[in-house]
């Protein structure tokens, strides 16, 4: 089991070690992942010319790849960062969005796990769905899959892939193989804030970067958003809308204290899978 | 004429079919163009690599064409997905941002125009001059000239081009050729954020992906900018400046209702112009 | 001296004039700087197309190039816009973000240095020295140097380059090899927003649009980031973190007046250097 006392022990070990955290990610959420890294006490660094990625992931903490937004040249760029984090044992969190929205992408996907070994995979139940070959509803890049048997999914591709596996939804599942949790925190708004699949990512490399554990690491990233979320939305008053909502989500990040992450609900699936 | 109850009807088709928004669009404002398309119930999606751009375009609801920033990949990535969007109906959304500001901007828009038909074009007065052949004053990616003739402007162009043109400013005129309009909602401040513009770009799109008739989506997208203004301003307090209003800016985006889009001012210059 | 009176007049006069400043800058902050640029009342464009970056800087009144994200071609942009901004006598500011992180970066401000004159550098601390040919302490992008002897090592690089040199930190020293200055405004938290070092690049410039000396024109921009902090951290409320201090940023930008220019804080250390 993964307690509260754990996960926010994580969340303070971030701001003693200020772990670096370089991103390759989408140009729409770029600066939202930045100032989510920096909000939880974590230093955001994202270079994305191949002439400087492997040499910039070699000094992270943790790297982040993100393929919202695609070109020839940041695969490249992608596929150097995550071959030297392999390299120097520096996490990689990959998240496949839109997977399966568009030929190119699927390909893409497909090609930089041919050559990077991701820690942490995390993304929406579509695009899981793509990756462990299964068939799914895209939409864009928005999931048009419902969460059923997640636990059974994120357990069976992280077991063929010897990577965790997050899948965010309405409940998110994680698991390394072996352990399987569902996470049960977090508000429908956050699904109206674009970039909110993206800054978990940043969070979860932001734990990755200061625990061993990749499977807490996931389950911690996913908390803080969760929790995040739930402390935002009971600031809202009437007139608030999407506006205020993320404000108050990055016065969240910020100011998270023991009590909010005793508000953490990690369902242990293991017997259930 | 275009009641508010039918404005109003479009924006809760909106919320209801959550219609795929694909922008290529530019790199300053594309965060908060996919917000504000979230905002109002629809769903963003950013994707512009030429590898892609085709087939994203081909699965959407309406297309979004913004030249803010451009590479030459990102001129052919708009060039297939206009294409391809015309191909299958989908409605294209045109913004020839800065249009006459360098001879590369002014090629580029008529290199577009050439390869892609607009359903709607909207952009401030110098673009639309640019566009018209007329002479503008261009400064930047702002609007030089004043809004003299806007409505016979847009009206002569709209018959030219096939396309509903629309041309934001203090006012905003927006024709098909055969019917004319002149919105008079919208506050002074809109012009002190950027990316307004691009939004505007982003929300008629959202009406065009629900609405058959593209100069009432044109009219519905401008008036929700406009009336969302009018709502943020109403908000500010003292201490409140330009960071604040667009908070409350995105705030009313998501929460407009039938009584906001009472206060909406459509003026009908046909028999005038 | 410079007063506060003389600053907050060249405040004043960048609302009369509304410079127009050309940015190429990074993909993480740009949508920050076009509106740091907009709320001070100046207007930004942000063109970064190898195709039009020298037509476009021709016509500015200040270009600003900050390496923050690099490409290939955004380099190619940058010497051609410097070039055309040196030529035309408009001011450039230049911020070598990174420096030292990784060889790439260091050779990029060398061939930009060699091609373009920038009339005024600004950066941190860890930065300026690897500009400067000392020992430098980066990781990522933030410094890993402390303001020892700041001023002297603006003073000795203005001299050398003939540019005047800022070296933003705790405190700021500005000096263009015959005058140094050390700013004393500002707050911790600015050091968790992301990008406050890129507008204030763009502050600078909206200055330096407006005023003929350099060294007051980056005295003032980085005074007015200085002073909008202490006025965004002085309207915080209990609940407040992160996310509302950088709205409060925003609006301080726009809402600066003559009393809070009034507690500038600029030690004149000419004597002392």
């Amino acid at each position: 089991m993964i307690s509260a006392e754990k996960l926010y022990h994580g969340f303070l070990k971030i701001r003693e070690e200020r772990p670096l955290i370089h991103h390759i990610t989408n140009a729409v959420t770029i600066n939202d992942c930045a100032n989510a890294t920096l909000a939880v006490g974590a230093s955001p660094v994202m270079a994305d010319s191949p002439d400087e990625t492997a040499d910039m992931a070699a000094q992270a903490s943790a790297l982040v790849l993100n393929i919202g937004t695609l070109t020839e040249m940041s695969i490249t760029a992608m596929i150097r960062a995550g071959q030297s984090a392999n390299r120097c044992q520096v996490p990689v969190v990959f998240d496949p969005v839109g997977a399966g929205a568009t030929p190119f992408r699927r390909q893409t996907v497909f090609r930089i796990l041919d050559a990077v070994h991701p820690d942490i995979i995390c993304g929406n139940m579509s695009e899981i769905k793509v990756l462990a070959g299964m068939k799914a509803r895209t939409r864009g890049v928005d999931a048009g899959d419902r969460m059923d048997h997640a636990g059974k999914i994120a357990r069976d591709l992280a077991r063929r892939l010897g990577s965790v596996i997050a899948i965010t939804g309405a409940a998110d599942a994680v698991s390394d193989g072996r352990r399987t949790f569902i996470l049960h925190n977090g508000v429908a708004r956050l699904a109206s804030v674009t970039g909110t699949g993206c800054m978990t990512d940043s969070l979860i490399a932001a734990f990755a970067g200061v625990l061993e554990d990749r499977l807490e690491a996931a389950v911690c990233g996913i908390m803080t958003m969760g929790l995040s979320g739930e402390k935002a939305e009971a600031l809202l008053a009437d007139a608030d809308g999407i506006g205020t909502f993320k404000v108050r989500l990055f016065d969240a990040f910020s100011t998270l204290d023991a009590h909010d992450f005793s508000k953490g609900s990690v369902e242990d699936v293991r017997a259930k899978s």
